[in-house]
């Protein structure tokens, strides 16, 4: 693959719940965690649910960072993509574990650009099955 | 893994470079792929950049799809986070597929949600080195 950028697939559990349904915090922490990786933070879009949970997206000038939380369990689905050489996500995701005060964390790192000739039409696992989902994301 | 959603990353090749170069085309296909899957559209961010590129993410009620594009290169990178059993995200990579003419996809398809006890703590692949990035993205 040629690579362009690098993805953070990053699950973390045991989160404050209070925080993890916090609009203005999340979307404030969202940003200063795309800061301390070293990315510019272009654009942010955030919406909360009913009766719990928030979904947001941080737009930067090297991809983005994204965060959807089920306080009920106490969970995030976070994800962050970033290309260049300036930006490290690993800090970012350093800094939403501690400050989401998680317990746990699972991150998957993926390389993501073109793929070499023998990955191309690589289609991995194809799921027809769908996940259980909170009530807070229908 | 107690699965929440269902996350795919999408890299598409040889992709048509007019039209991923291009910020409204971007926006209306990506919202039209959210409702295609049976998604309900949010919220939506979309930024070009100099001399060509784009950046967007929709939020959907279900998680979010996001597209960054390096039209120098023909490629696209999409990802589309879904979640409950109303939607399909493999009916909104189809409908990028065809209305980006990708020539070439490869599709990632991973479980999102709470790690079973054995794979907390989990931290598959750590990396320092930063990938190559177009001059689009920074």
């Amino acid at each position: 693959m040629k690579a362009l950028g690098i993805h953070l697939l990053i699950e973390l559990t045991s989160c404050n719940r209070q925080k993890i349904n916090n609009l203005d915090y999340l979307e404030r922490t969202m940003a200063q965690a795309a800061e301390v990786a070293g990315a510019t933070v272009l654009k942010t879009a955030f919406q909360d649910f009913n009766p719990q949970g928030v979904s947001g997206v941080v737009v930067i000038a090297e991809s983005h960072l994204t965060i959807h939380t089920w306080p009920e369990y106490g969970y995030a689905a976070v994800d962050i993509f970033t290309c260049g050489t300036k930006v490290d996500p690993w800090k970012a995701a350093d800094f939403l574990n501690e400050h989401l005060e998680a317990h746990e964390i699972q991150i998957r790192d993926f390389r993501r650009g073109i793929p070499a000739e023998n990955e191309k039409h690589q289609v991995e696992y194809r799921s027809i099955e769908h996940a259980e989902c909170g009530s807070a994301h229908n």
